[in-house]
């Protein structure tokens, strides 16, 4: 085992490109760059990866001691166990993603501190490991269940999957001799065995392994890691896993994924599925499985999905409703789903190039991602709603709250995927600021810093980003790199730049339309593109078919969604008696979005239903204020507050 | 036991008036009548009476047996619990709640075959008790859970209530020493040795003991078990619960009910619960605690509850959302929480008398109590969704369905509350049509048939009503009896007869207003009281704080809910492209309530948010059509469809 953090040295393996990080495909349109590759280096992502380096993670080590989580491998090791087993049955995984977010903390600078927690973590859960590679503190021994008798809900092979993406991480951070690597092929190895063709016939009830599976393939070139990914897909869908009261579409076992229309079901399994197909396809050149997930994936960003990017709007099964259905103040909407649907739309990018899923990346990154942690990473939102009415009671901050606790973030949670998963993303957020191809570079994330190349010809390509994205429009990037042939700079203009943006390229400027704009020039060190964005406020209207913000307006700058926080409304206590005079844009007033508001009084009938609705006399509509907005990621930092996110327009029966 | 079913003895027991109602409060406003002082005759209620005496109940039986639920008290008896145990754990409830409607049937008239099956039934239930009372085929035996260990989830308690109920109301219909009685009193005496002042001071997860001991209490004049119920009553909300995931408020132990401000949690947890705590302040003139529930429900009546009278939005828990949180599209409305609101509603106006009360049970049972059963009585709504997008696969015939089937009536249950609570709330409707005070009748329900009472002076009142009603307005009350002296006739005039409505008493017309009219007079035999109601279509409108329907429409005639089904539609596959031109009311034409609507053609965008909300070009907004409604109730008995009862406004961004 090493430990010298210093030694990035890239891994080659089976066709895999150079390492260092969380998706590298044999083959692809767009190659992935590496974590060391893209620096970001100011502004409101490289803010976001110091809290998550100095905050978030240690708040999640002392979380996983002080509820057990982590003990529970040392008491697998003492043979204490089922006795001293604490938390749910899926608890394992978060020691795993923990150790991943770690382990890409460290591909990105060293940290001797943080890599003598990583070894001493890996060296606890080596020692849990049974003889013959099954991993796992909740099954399997005298006095619990037996190994793989609850496929549907015991998450045995869910947590696999997360302690194979670790050691993947690991070992494209130049260390593919780990020990947490050696770990996670034994496991591997073994999930091949009894789940291979000729064993258990089944899948896990929650879908994760799939993809690690295919990325272990990836680092070690083992091609029966990508056969059983593939057996898994393809079992899945025709009913291996015994019904349960949500239905089988709960975790996919409805319809094959080759022939369904759209994600459905519980959020996170659709689309850490989906992710898996992609991952799959690519490996196996399967252009239909591709495109089926990717026709699901149209479907389900136009019909599924919330102006935040949040998929999931049924709390009961965490699951996605039928097209349409999404309410705001019951949005699920949950953090992992974010997750999950920014590594699949890197993935589809990855494959086809198409910049819509890079709009839907930005989109959950600024509106999801960085939502769920608080303003000093030590609280977390699990479901991420878009409406809330009451204040309601703030989390204990001394014990683990449940899952989609309404009110304020919670420390932790029982079911405390959340954490980690932010963790994880955050510390390997790089990756998803640029590609490569054979003719040059593309931007697809705007924040300040480095992105560089060395191409398969030996040209080094460099570019710096200077910008106060997401804040402002302006984005300069400067050509580092001496070139002697010309070569291609791309950016994306995001789809919500549907009118005002305009690049400037030699001097010369001209409008450009949402999409991708492509410069191959002979670029020359200290030669620049600047784009700028519009970064108005703007008003959103949804689809007529989403019934629950009918009447209802929303205003975006930039990539942002922007609340209405109680807070800021020292008028009145409610959000929900607000209306907006639609007839005046909302303007930018000390760097702050206004809108301008009717504040409506309301007053109880015995019925609520009436033949006008109740509609208040004249002089009930009373004052006008202009009402500042923030970023809905920023909202509930400032104590306990009522936020809206679509709000009511100024017309009758509203 | 007697089986003498045309010995219909009136019991009095402890000031509790003639016997044969649900309800029997000591001291109200109003005092109810029994099952054979109140005949339907014809017309709706008597259509659905008779449905559940030929079909449901048959029904029911068929399914109590072949899930083997019934076979639990036999497997009891023979001492082949846990092995044989089938269902539930609340499973012994629904033979409970089946029994009691077999009793409110025979209490109506001898029914020899029916007889013979309720002995039958008895009998296998009796042979299940324990020595010291205790009843229970889930919990207390070798292998089993040890009694009263999950007082959260078990229902242990819960179960006797409905044991209680259906004792009470065997007793009520001129059977005070059935074996049933005597079986539930002997449980009864056991709740109060274990849970009395010095036993188990804690409570059931799911009221419902509470109101039967106090009804249990009124027909033996037994203290001990009004006693008991005070103790249930004022032990709950002060954390004698462990906390769940849903949280205290869930059962209700969050909050004493005495301080609660309004119903939330679980919503037929928090139905009964009132309903109890109605009965425990009429026994024992607690106003206070009275005056509390009727604050909680005027809240709940404004707040929290849909067009239909549906209580309860939420699918996860079951439960209340916040105020104006009323999605139709999930809306869960519990058949069960319609018939416990009726159960409270009715003692509230039992109580306090307020029409109001009645207006919100005429609501319920026309539009979710009658909503359940299918119009064969052979499958039920559990829950009652107010928009149904989806076609979605229909239920099987053959097995249980889970809990909230979405589609189409399901003919059983896993959790299988709803069948039985409406069956036993159709063979006891006759109670809810009219009560009597020391001066005369007030008529509260409209159906075709006789209301008669004996004053306590020995004089003899009785009408005959006939109407068509709800399908038409007129309603003649004929006066049967001769007095000697004036006595008052009240009739309700709906809440939602706003305006048109009139009476016509001794040839003079004059118009009415919502409430109660109340005519004293020396009534002569042939005397009429000729109420007219408007039943015109109506367009109804929300109040504005109601997110889910902002900028729609409902439409209603009469009591009735009406509601678009997809069937009716055959120029679009779904009632999602319907807009409503409200410039043109509801017309009835041949009968039918008719709406014109625009269609409009839906196009998908890659991105459902824009600055225009995709506004269709106008030659998308394609033709006009006037488009039948049925009544909510009546939907879905012709095959899958799709469904709305709030209909988009034909406006801009609608």
């Amino acid at each position: 085992m090493t430990t010298d953090t210093a030694r990035l040295q890239p891994l080659r393996a089976d066709g895999a490109p150079t390492a260092g990080r969380p998706v590298a495909p044999r083959a692809a349109r767009l190659r992935p760059l590496s974590l060391t590759d893209v620096r970001i280096t100011a502004g409101y992502w490289a803010e976001l990866q110091h809290r998550n380096q100095s905050a978030i993670l240690p708040h999640i080590d002392r979380w996983l001691e002080r509820t057990g989580w982590l003990a529970n491998f040392d008491a697998a090791r003492e043979r204490r166990l089922p006795a001293d087993r604490r938390g749910r049955e899926f608890s394992d995984s978060e020691v795993y993603k923990f150790l991943e977010a770690m382990v890409w903390e460290l591909g990105r600078r060293p940290d001797p501190a943080l890599q003598q927690r990583y070894d001493a973590i890996v060296a606890r859960i080596a020692a849990a490991q049974e003889p013959d590679g099954y991993i796992n503190t909740k099954f399997g021994r005298p006095g619990q269940q037996p190994r793989w008798s609850d496929l549907e809900m015991g998450h045995e092979l869910y947590c696999i999957g997360f302690l194979l993406q670790a050691a993947v991480a690991r070992a494209r951070t130049g260390h593919p001799e780990d020990l947490l690597v050696e770990v996670a092929r034994r496991a591997a190895d073994l999930v091949c065995e009894v789940f291979g063709e000729d064993g258990i016939g089944s899948v896990d009830g929650h879908p994760e392994i799939e993809s690690a599976l295919v990325e272990l393939y990836r680092v070690t070139g083992e091609a029966r890691y990508l056969e059983q990914a593939r057996l898994f897909i393809d079992r899945r869908g025709h009913h291996v896993l015994k019904e349960i009261e949500f239905g089988r579409e709960y975790f996919q076992d409805d319809i094959p994924v080759r022939d369904a229309e759209v994600f459905r079901g519980h959020a996170v399994r659709a689309l850490y599925l989906a992710a898996g197909a992609v991952d799959l396809a690519d490996e196996s050149d399967d252009v239909v499985l591709r495109e089926a997930v990717a026709r699901q994936w149209q479907r389900t960003v136009a019909r599924r999905t919330y102006l935040t990017g949040g998929m999931g709007s049924r709390h009961q099964d965490e699951a996605f409703a039928e097209d349409f259905v999404l309410p705001p103040d019951r949005a699920y909407s949950e953090t992992c789903a974010g997750v999950a649907s920014v590594m699949l739309a890197w993935r589809l990018l990855l494959s086809e190039g198409d910049p819509a899923y890079a709009d839907l990346i930005e989109r959950t990154l600024f509106n999801v991602i960085s939502t769920s942690p608080a303003s000093d990473g030590e609280a977390f939102f699990y479901a991420n709603t878009l409406h809330r009415r009451e204040l309601g009671t703030p989390p204990d901050a001394d014990r683990p709250s449940v899952r989609a606790a309404p009110s304020l973030r919670a420390p932790w949670f029982e079911v405390s995927c959340c954490p980690t998963n932010v963790a994880r993303t955050l510390a390997s957020l790089t990756a998803y600021v640029a590609t490569a191809d054979d003719d040059g570079l593309q931007l697809h994330q705007y924040a300040s810093g480095t992105v560089s190349h060395t191409r398969v010809d030996g040209q080094e390509l460099q570019v710096t980003v200077t910008t106060d994205y997401p804040y402002d429009g302006l984005i300069r990037v400067r050509i580092d790199s001496r070139a002697d042939q010309p070569w291609s700079l791309s950016l994306r203009v995001p789809g919500w730049a549907t009118q005002g943006a305009s690049v400037t390229v030699g001097g010369d400027t001209r409008p450009v339309n949402a999409g991708v704009i492509t410069e191959r020039r002979l670029w020359q060190p200290g030669d620049e593109v600047i784009l700028r964005l519009p970064m108005n406020a703007r008003f959103t209207y949804p689809d007529a078919r989403i019934d629950a913000v009918r009447g209802c307006v929303a205003v975006e700058r930039g990539p942002l969604v922007m609340a209405l926080e109680s807070v800021d409304v020292p008028e009145t206590a409610s959000v929900d008696q607000l209306r907006v005079d639609a007839s005046e844009p909302p303007r930018l007033i000390g760097g702050q979005v206004v809108v301008r508001c009717r504040i409506r009084a309301s007053t109880d009938h015995g019925w609520p239903y009436s033949a006008d609705g109740h509609q208040p006399e004249p002089d009930q509509t009373m004052k006008t204020a202009d009402i500042p907005l923030v970023p809905y990621h920023a909202w509930a930092n400032r104590g306990p507050s009522t936020m809206r996110v679509w709000l009511p327009l100024d017309a009758p029966h509203t």
